[in-house]
């Protein structure tokens, strides 16, 4: 694998792979790369949970990682993203992590570069290692995804979370159905009732509403979404005994879900955090242990 | 020690370990812990000594320091301090250095987490690592505490400085003066004529004016100010023979302090600088040899 | 050599020793000095290829590299330059790379400071090792400078690297020429027509228009300039069988140069940024080395 760019571009066997090379890095620990391997993470939107994820697996996998600051580079100077990697491939890195606002901005770069691109957020596009991490963590909690119902709540149609994931959970064989507000469902076909769907999950993957992606002023006030949209205690109480609450993150307490829930028994939302690191570990070992 | 949040908070005792640590590693170099101890440093206000210093006590340590763009955060969408710390947790972190504008900041949060905090400045509040630094640069000159003069000078009402080494200098036998503007003194009781006390310090301790925190337009130039309150030329051919000056810079040259004393005989500002990274060294060191 | 600050400052034979030592990194490595000397990179603008470029030579090197952000420093309270150097000095680091938009910045600090200083770029005056690093992509072109025809077109007073470049280009026996809208030449004695001299340039350096650092409105659309001044497909096909093409980059595609011309065969546009590698890890060895 040269890229992580996107859930459509890897095998139902690649994921798998990466699965399982995660399970051993959380048991046996992350095994070491080369120092003489260099990235870089180039955040062009801001991000601490995905940044520093990155980078703390970059260093557990002993790499060298070259800071970039996406906000004071030559960027600013008009430079374009193509010319932006092809320097610093000529600089000597190996791999870069990117986030960036523009959909798909990766189609332009990939086939020109010779550095290893992974895919960190591309607007409303995808965002494959949380989606990754999500599948970790469904797969760590029920050993299988085979015939599980997974429902994702929320802001459907500017995450990037809800496609990659909904595409990836149904080729390995669950169940995926959409909740939203009826006019955000946008290319989804989307329920707006958690009385239909609320007691049958075994996965409540709620999204974070995007108030900075909404371009016309919200039509919802927080307490509103959260009564008629939101994971609320009463809904909670309904779930089946096992079944677990997700969320990527950062969380709108109270609106999305109750703050009260956000670490109950059943949240594994934080855990979702600490598997991130497993998780992207082992892209880049897979994306980097091939070009050594 | 679990955290460093405040002088209030730790004892004569503790005190005197750190600064006989500091002493050590001042001597013999600072002694490595272990690159599997991961630190990150959250600086949510600008800041050049203290966070420069905290990353150099910390790769002198050996520890893994994973990088933190407070204004390229999630903060940026509303994420609180309390979720933000979460997450670092979760990926796996030890310990937070934190400079954060809010009073207190750390109340909420140091009994609901595994991390260490350790706090780099809280608003007006507290900054314990600056109060342990004066303090050892004070006790490398006179050897004791016991009976020495010190005199804070300046912006005391704004300064985490002066009711942080105020509470410590006194808890070690010091007698401590205040002298500002009179409608500076907050909760303070102080002086505002130089001639009462110059003769008699060991210590001069000046406070940057904080121009930054006075909500009204300054009522002083800064010509006025030097001239009131400020150590002049004159007032410094006053001091004692063997009495130092101190400042926790930035300096506002020819504000608080002539521009030509800053590096002058008895001018310990840069030395106080020097100590800074033993000093930080040694807390961490402290805090973090007990998670091993 | 304390300090790298202008092409001024070094001799013929400083340059030669430089560019040999390149030249030796380049082909066996470059060789690791020791992480007990630590650096900053202090970047007052904006910066991609030439702060990536000293970062990835720092850590080929083994150099501890202390992270600075000029946008969150105490530059913000209204710190000195000088008094940041000072202070950097004092926290123990051994040498700072500085780019700065006051021309001869360094001119009232490099005396006063233990530190080394390297220039990465001051106003609009030297850029030291970007000319460093142009004279090592011709040399390793031609082997030699004597009797080259050296061509830099472009936004010649606004730029660092026609001063810096001309002056070592001349010393070292090349024939340098300027071109540049007539308005545009200041100091420099320039010609404005390609027909002149794009048969005979050995090298055509380009250089970036600074739409940024032209007060008035530029009195050219790009399209114009392209035609006018810019290295354009029809100018290119005149060119010498063996000449060469540079451009300190970013660049303005389409504006100083044409869009298809930029990855030609003749351009050494990321072949001079692979060169900046080498060269600064040379720079910094040859400083640094001394030190110890």
């Amino acid at each position: 694998m040269k890229n992580l760019l996107s859930m459509k571009q890897i095998t139902e066997k690649e994921i798998t792979e990466i699965l399982d090379l995660t399970s051993q890095f959380k048991k046996d620990g992350i095994q070491k790369l080369s120092q003489n391997i260099a990235v870089s993470n180039l955040f062009f939107e801001p991000s601490t949970r995905t940044k520093t994820s990155f980078e703390m697996a970059e260093r557990k996998l002993g790499l060298e990682v070259i800071p970039f600051e996406a906000g004071f580079s030559s960027t600013l100077k008009g430079e374009t993203l193509y010319d932006t990697i092809k320097t610093l491939e000529a600089i000597g890195l190996d791999a870069v992590v990117i986030r960036h606002p523009e959909d798909g901005y990766y189609e332009q770069l990939c086939d020109r570069t010779s550095l290893s691109i992974i895919n960190a957020g591309d607007g409303s596009g995808q965002h494959p290692t949380q989606s990754l991490l999500d599948l970790f963590t469904i797969r760590e909690e029920f050993g299988t995804f085979q015939g599980l119902n997974v429902l994702i709540a929320g802001d459907v149609d500017h995450s990037r979370v809800a496609r990659s994931n909904a595409e990836a959970l149904n080729k390995l064989g669950a169940n995926v159905k959409f909740l939203c507000p009826p006019e955000w469902a946008g290319e989804f076909e989307a329920i707006s009732n958690w009385d239909d769907v609320v007691e049958e999950s075994d996965v409540v993957m709620l999204l974070r509403v995007q108030h900075e992606r909404h371009d016309s002023k919200a039509t919802y006030t927080s307490e509103r979404y959260h009564e008629l949209y939101g994971l609320t205690i009463e809904r909670e109480a309904k779930m089946k005994k096992d079944a677990i609450i997700m969320h990527p993150a950062p969380v709108n307490r109270g609106v999305e879900i109750a703050d009260s829930l956000i670490e109950c028994n059943r949240s594994r939302i934080f855990k979702q955090v600490e598997n991130g690191v497993y998780i992207r570990a082992a892209v880049l070992y897979t994306i980097l242990n091939g070009r050594l």
